[in-house]
């Protein structure tokens, strides 16, 4: 027998049944939160017109798209490839059906998607994101940029996350300053910068600036920019000391107030303002936003996200200002498993029942059809094996295990036994 | 603007969100109906090795993958493609951990699957598969097929659907009885024409059996053999009326009368045996089945399956049979709307609440909290329109709506109004 190689390929997750019963609970509380908080859920196709994902796409992403081609096509002719994120399809399909949409429209999308990037550790070709989306028509509230925010906290609440962070800032500060210092030009630069800053050594930050030929002044002003850090009282104090007039700052202080403002106003208390947020996409206007867990920073954001004004400009006439944010659970998954903050609570099933012969066969699945209709999920063992191994079977994938003999069926009586606590119930059949 | 082209490639479903919804509603009671028979979720990779997906394939099923490649890789170097069915993922996934997985391995698994067919109604090139298996080491009593059949028919019965009906047969019948005929050698050709029986005038399958050299007389008893129908004691007359005693045939009714009494001693009627059943896939080897909706036997079969006794044989030394089957929920849904057979109950969401003015902002995001406590999805408009563009918007996405102005909150008591029936009911705040 030639010999195959049965490993799933690289960069993708594959769980045993116990984990992926764990990777499943999270991803139901996240699709119950968004449900929960108004979101409704959409599925665009995997794949898609190639034309459509690279329109948004450019630089490193276009490298990582996975084309798409029949056995006889050629590369060249790939017109479809695979989605690489959930935002490009949802401004296709925002585009394509503006008219039956009712707005403001707060979607969620919950899949896979994928890029071929270098196979590491903890990076992924084929992934889960958790997306919402609020897209309003010619207008949508700052308020919804708090509503974004609140609904992807209340998501990673039911994760029983160590406590964590989310640092909010607002594009149109740093593009205000930028642009009072007359560096406008430079603001794709330097927004790369200090996107990798927490990354890189101060020193060679600096150095960077300097060889944008930033003066030592402005390059003090923008650290002390970079470093204001606190609730929005203090963080506008330390901007405001900056004296910069420009309309565009003073509007990204004001959208940061009211977003600040509600999230206190609902009780949230682990967020903090944080200047030095960027978010790498271009397509981010005003509100953004990342998360971390305070005892490991390292683990970089678990979730991200920001306000985009005009992402769907490409595909249609009318403006539809929107703001949203994602889990990339996949990720979230793998790095918590590494660090032991995922807990297996339960096995995967409710109860297994054992009958001891096969005349029990029909009241062991009379039983099972019984505790189903009370929710239960229920494996019944038709293989009539040894009665330790059936136990030792219903061990490893199930709660409780009920033994099922001709006494039992007799009696009309059952004894589920719990098999992590070893406690005892009884069951009348 | 270039005008670029925003609808989904053809043979995709992409919904709206209220079609999104009762797809949704049908996806969750499979699963949960697959989960309370004791099914453990597991998912593979969407993207898997070309020699993998190969291996199995051929034929048809060989030109309709797509391939994946980089966008820098030639086709040639393809060696990764997308999943057809989750059969083949499902036979290298035991390959794999066989080790550290327990048997029998009730395993179900629900995502997409990708085929490059010829574009036409009802054809889908992306589709979801809901598919359900029971794997077991070198053996898995028969009554295991019963088991699959009562647990894709309960989670048909969460649909709603007109009376539907499964037809069963096992392959041994007709295997058996080709050996005994001595026309084992041409069994391959005379499935073929078997499985297209329904789609061909009878005069034509008799000439092509004819073709194949069969004289008159094997085609008279083939003839028999295919057009006995009934429940299991009628057939078993009609059938050993034949005259065949080859251990398979013989065999095979045995496997069909146990699946057939175990099935109907768990109060089912709604079954047939029908040895025309075949099922064109290579690889069943026993019980196969089909359904079809009485009034609709147009549709074509909505569910199938059977039983593979050789399927990982490819990856490992072991033996590990199997029974399995699938519900293909993309096409379902989509012909079932095509005859209204899918009823829309209510909209996504259970409430949107309409503050008057901001300052009923924080009270209408408290209110929604409340009423997500009980379990409730909610959205809270922010965005301060007339009402009657409020009401409107509510009633599209939502069941109940809740107008919260300055009176209401002094009274701490809103009144929440059901849209559909124009009810109303007082909630205190």
């Amino acid at each position: 027998m030639k010999k195959i190689n049965t490993a799933p390929i690289s960069g993708t997750q594959e769980l045993l049944p116990a984990d992926q019963f764990v990777f499943d609970q999270l991803k139901t509380n996240i699709m119950k939160t968004y449900a929960s908080y108004g979101f409704q859920h959409i599925e665009t196709p995997v794949i898609d017109r190639t034309e459509i994902l690279l329109a948004k796409a450019g630089g490193e992403t276009e490298k990582q798209i996975y084309k798409v081609v029949k056995t006889q096509e050629t590369t060249d002719s790939a017109t479809q490839a695979l989605r690489f994120d959930h935002t490009v399809p949802l401004a296709r399909y925002l585009a394509e059906y503006q008219s039956q949409l009712n707005f403001p429209f707060k979607v969620t999308q919950i899949g896979r998607n994928f890029r071929g990037e270098r196979a590491q550790k903890g990076r992924f070709r084929e992934f889960y994101q958790c997306d919402i989306d609020i897209i309003g028509r010619n207008e949508l509230p700052v308020t919804y940029d708090a509503e974004v925010i609140r609904t992807l906290l209340a998501a990673l609440d039911s994760f029983n996350l160590p406590a964590l962070t989310v640092r909010i800032s607002n594009r149109k500060l740093l593009t205000g300053l930028l642009t009072a210092f007359g560096l406008a030009s430079l603001s794709d630069q330097i927004f790369s910068i200090i996107d990798h800053i927490d990354k890189v050594d101060p020193v060679v930050t600096h150095q960077q600036l300097e060889k944008l030929g930033l003066g030592s002044s402005n390059i003090k002003l923008l650290e002390r920019f970079l470093s204001a850090r606190g609730n929005f009282d203090t963080v506008q104090k330390q901007l405001l000391d900056l004296n910069i007039s420009h309309h565009l700052f003073i509007s990204g202080l004001f959208e940061l107030e009211t977003v600040s403002k509600l999230l206190s106003a609902q009780g949230l208390t682990n967020f903090i303002i944080d200047p030095s947020i960027i978010r790498g996409l271009d397509y981010y206007t005003g509100t953004v936003f990342e998360t971390f867990i305070n005892d490991y920073p390292s683990l970089g954001s678990i979730c991200s996200g920001g306000r985009y004004d005009n992402l769907i400009s490409q595909y249609s006439t009318q403006n539809f200002p929107g703001v949203g944010g994602s889990i990339g659970l996949t990720r979230l998954f793998y790095v918590l498993n590494q660090h032991n903050l995922v807990k297996k609570q339960t096995n995967p099933l409710d109860y297994v029942i054992i009958p001891l012969s096969p005349d029990q066969t029909l009241p062991a699945l009379q039983l099972a059809d019984q505790l189903r209709r009370s929710g239960s999920t229920v494996d019944t063992l038709l293989n009539f094996k040894k009665l330790g191994d059936q136990l030792k079977f219903a061990a490893k994938i199930a709660n409780h295990a009920v033994v099922l003999g001709p006494d039992e069926v007799q009696a009309k009586v059952a004894t589920a036994k719990n098999l992590l606590t070893g406690e005892q119930t009884t069951i009348t059949l």
